[in-house]
């Protein structure tokens, strides 16, 4: 076991606080990752918060891990020491069921390991990457292509392979008229990867204010859904829709916009269940669909994606002192577009 | 103008009762049908008891309908006098929007001329099978292949296609395993055609009675939805469930049936909104779907595979006095599988 530096949430309702976590010693397909960057991510909030259930305390969150490998078990191949790696949502899996067997990790029909808030082997509530280091099993650690800005690599981890999955699955690329629904950390995202697809992509934010920025991204329209006129303009336009907002939508509104053979796949969720209209479903044969990230293999193909087509996010970098404010500007939307914390302010708080 | 010898509907509360049609001359692409063979549909009812809107009465239902062609237009080319052919719930679209050029008339996007209760070009509404003659647009009229049997022909030409339609978009054959939710007229027909298909088929029926039916159409497993046990059992196992029931359903329960990228698609609704848990939707990358008739050419394609096949639904058949006992029953799921009426006793009634 070793402590490492990080900051902690002592309960739902407090700031984060300086504290440490404790950090398995390497197995031999274990690597030990010095953590270099952070990403803050909303389900973050929500897990502190108690939005999906109780949470032993004293937690860790962060699970947009980016950093350099420190220390390799005696059986790890895939990882050397001095690599630059990455650490997603996911730090293992049972690999035993037929979804792990066949490479969808994400999809574990036991339950993968959460990096946070997860069960680990040895019985041990995992703890995330507001830290100066972590311990994770080889399998679960990606490469990160030099191609990569370093200080921009996190927020794939989470949010880039939350939009890659449905938007390969679902066939965004030439001809295919794709919408973007939000325009915040998954969704930001989401556009630059589907113009990179080949898509023809279409922002659907709430106000016209990020219209500048979605066109720079690579959107070729940009709607406001606050104009109704938008519903009526669009209907049954588009082959596929990301939805990457969590509150709770207009469903049929929506569902309205796709056209033949068309899907909307949501990639946050409000907790509560969603009433669909199924005449609305029935019109062109339409269907909603969920997605949840994306297995180790898809996120290293992303990474490899986002490497070969010069895509990273928009983030705004911040020292540790200052993760309690940027959390308050990610529930008020005040971002532009991810946080990343600079791990070596963690040691130093 | 000519009139018809018809079963009506003049409420919603009273039973039918023996009328007339008014049926339009036959323009240069039309075809008169003497009818032999009309099926009833849940459709019918609900249409009629004002389920699904305000009706305008007196009102003749009925969208599955068998007869022989009896006179054509001058421009008519792809029927003959004599021919056995079908209409189903379609009698005209506007044959000009992206759906209608692609020759999916189901899905037209300034709505399909429905069979009866729709809006006939000259303004009428349209009055449906119950009856012993129709004149409909040749591009509706389907050719019925000498294979199926006459009499048992008119259920397919609406339960057929609802099923047959879903199946082939989301792959029913070989190595997929599919699940029918539902064993009466859309249900019975979607096990034969699945099973034909080559795929795997689960019968999910509320009770055991129906086991020894379900497996002579062609079911491989048959379970009791009623038993809470199912649920466990079949958790995260089919890559597809064709969901024919109208009353609302526990939708997140079969959700959780299906295994990664498995899709239910409803082809029966209730009219209120149906709650899905995204939670649940997430898992497996799952979709929720709906689907609606069946092309033109698809309808075609259907009945071409049902001939050779052998396939055909399983028909009770009643004269027309029996309607209105026939619809209670219907109403009251007592019904295997199929009703079809004798068209020859509407002129006699």
């Amino acid at each position: 076991m070793t402590s490492v530096p990080a900051y902690t949430a002592t309960s739902a309702t407090e700031p984060l606080v300086p504290g440490v976590v404790e950090r398995r010693a390497v197995g031999p397909r274990d690597v030990r990752v010095d953590i270099r960057w952070a990403g803050i991510c909303h389900s973050d909030i929500h897990t502190v918060r108690g939005d999906w259930g109780p949470v032993p305390y004293p937690l860790t969150v962060g699970h947009e891990i980016a950093g350099v490998v420190a220390e390799v078990g005696s059986e790890v191949t895939r990882h050397r020491v001095g690599d630059r790696v990455g650490v997603g949502c996911m730090v293992d899996s049972c690999r035993e069921c037929e979804n792990c067997r066949a490479g969808r990790e994400q999809y574990c029909l036991n339950g993968f390991t959460d990096t946070y808030n997860g069960k680990d082997r040895d019985g041990r509530v995992t703890q995330g990457g507001y830290a100066t280091g972590i311990v994770v099993d080889e399998h679960f650690v990606l490469r990160i292509p030099e191609a990569i800005p370093f200080e921009k690599a996190a927020p794939l981890l989470c949010a880039g392979i939350t939009t890659y999955s449905p938007l390969r699955r679902w066939n965004a690329g030439p001809g295919r008229k794709v919408a973007v629904v939000g325009l915040g950390g998954l969704g930001h995202l989401a556009v630059k990867i589907a113009h990179a697809l080949g898509a023809e992509v279409t922002v659907l934010s709430q106000s016209p204010r990020k219209r500048e920025d979605g066109l720079r991204f690579g959107a070729d329209h940009y709607h406001a859904t606050s104009d109704p006129a938008t519903f009526e303009r669009l209907a049954n336009s588009f082959d596929l829709i990301v939805n990457t907002v969590s509150a709770p939508l207009d469903l049929d509104a929506y569902l309205g916009l796709l056209s033949f053979g068309g899907t909307i796949v949501s990639v946050g969720a409000p907790p509560e269940a969603v009433p669909v209209t199924l005449f609305t479903l029935f019109e062109n044969q339409r269907s909603f669909a969920g997605s949840k990230i994306g297995s180790i293999a898809e996120t290293q193909e992303m990474l490899d994606f986002c490497a070969e087509h010069g895509i990273a996010p928009e983030v705004e970098i911040i020292p540790a002192e200052k993760i309690n404010e940027a959390w308050e500007r990610v529930l008020s939307s005040d971002v532009r577009y991810r946080f990343v914390i600079d791990a070596s302010t963690f040691a130093a708080a």
